[in-house]
């Protein structure tokens, strides 16, 4: 429980940003055991993976949050990443063979703009707590993910608002930004997380289904056999199943 | 001319935040005087001046950018804003009035969220600098007009992008930061700006007519008398202009 015995809301108020995804979830799950009025946010950046919007909605109301708001913000009129363009998402046999270069799924600034948004909700709420699902294990191809710039997104969080000029900092809390998915998904079973309520996939097929074969998919099945816990993700019958 | 010479195009092309209004008009000049290629960038934040959209297509097209698009951000759905939420604008009677905390006006987190959304559209474009017109002098109540901030912002797009980690750095340019209006105003007529086509208001008409009372009409207002320039704003005909 932060400051338990302190009557000042803003210092048990936090926002959370959720993709709907296992990541963040987990992140939630950690948030509400240490005794934060949890927040939940979502953006709805014209990700071409909808589904995750709805499931994060679910996640939000099984973890308990206090509330959940999704933000729309048209990415797609930014362009370049396969995410929100007409691109194809690659897909591949095996973790191994996803390689260490930035992936065209980067989406340019993304992390960045999330955090933004996340930062003006809370000077909204009054919260000074922003809870974020980045993890620069798996995702250590992209520049947004490391705890570098998250410790600079801060400072400057501290000098773009009234809060932060006014001596009520914010705080970023990444939990799981140095943990390995097998780690994570053990972290969030023994709280309580279901998992079957997420998503990962990329490119799941119109009934929702995981694609089985994009980076996502790869890192979330193998994080699961890793940690020795049954996946509950349901995965598609296409030819997919079998990389392509 | 920057780097006159050479032919990369990323230091030729720089991407500037238009907003429709006196400032930004005059830092697109700037930035085309200075020899960049401009992709001019406006938000649709659900302003409830969205007048001003249609105002910044007319500068982009008169200033000579090579395009302009409008990237739609809901920070509705952030609230606490007269700017966004149904909260009245306040209205004075004299610049002096306008007193210096944060008016009811700033909308958390903006500059940061517009920041970030113009460097997500210069990182997708190839492009490495960013203009904006900020300015410290006239809101000197708003935490995220300030030189420190935009440094700090800098530090942190360049720990959060692609092209930032791969050594070649954005540079965030605020032309105007330390300017007074009149300053600006004056800059801009020596360019060749035509302020007729921008507009100020946070409160306009229907019809489109600045209400002459709010801090940025009594901001604008001051400037133009100050440069000695006449003022080719449309004021209302309205009680308003005596203040209320």
């Amino acid at each position: 429980m932060p400051n338990a015995g302190n009557n000042d809301e803003s210092d048990r108020s936090a926002v959370i940003l959720l993709s709907g995804g296992l990541d963040s979830a987990t992140v939630l799950a950690m948030a509400r055991r240490e005794g934060y009025a949890c927040h939940a946010l979502s953006i709805d950046y014209g990700q071409r993976h909808r589904g995750e919007l709805s499931c994060a909605a679910d996640v939000a109301r099984a973890l308990g949050a206090v509330d959940h708001r999704i933000i729309g913000v048209d990415l797609r009129a930014i362009g370049g990443s396969a995410l929100t363009a007409d691109i194809d998402v690659p897909h591949h046999g095996s973790v191994a063979e996803i390689g260490s270069a930035i992936p065209i799924t980067y989406v340019p600034a993304r992390n960045l703009v999330f955090l933004s948004l996340a930062l003006a909700r809370a000077e909204s709420l009054g919260a000074r707590h922003l809870f974020m699902g980045v993890n620069a294990v798996d995702y250590s191809g992209y520049p947004d993910c490391r705890p570098e710039f998250i410790r600079a997104f801060e400072a400057t969080a501290n000098l773009a608002t009234r809060a932060g000029v006014e001596g009520r900092p914010f705080t970023i809390h990444t939990p799981i930004i140095a943990m390995t998915k097998a780690e994570i998904i053990r972290a969030g079973v023994s709280l309580g997380v279901d998992y079957g309520l997420t998503t990962s996939c990329y490119d799941p097929a119109a009934d929702g289904a995981a694609c089985s074969a994009c980076d996502a998919c790869l890192l979330r099945r193998q994080g699961f056999v890793e940690a020795g816990v049954k996946d509950p993700t349901r995965y598609g019958t296409t030819s997919r199943e079998f990389g392509r």
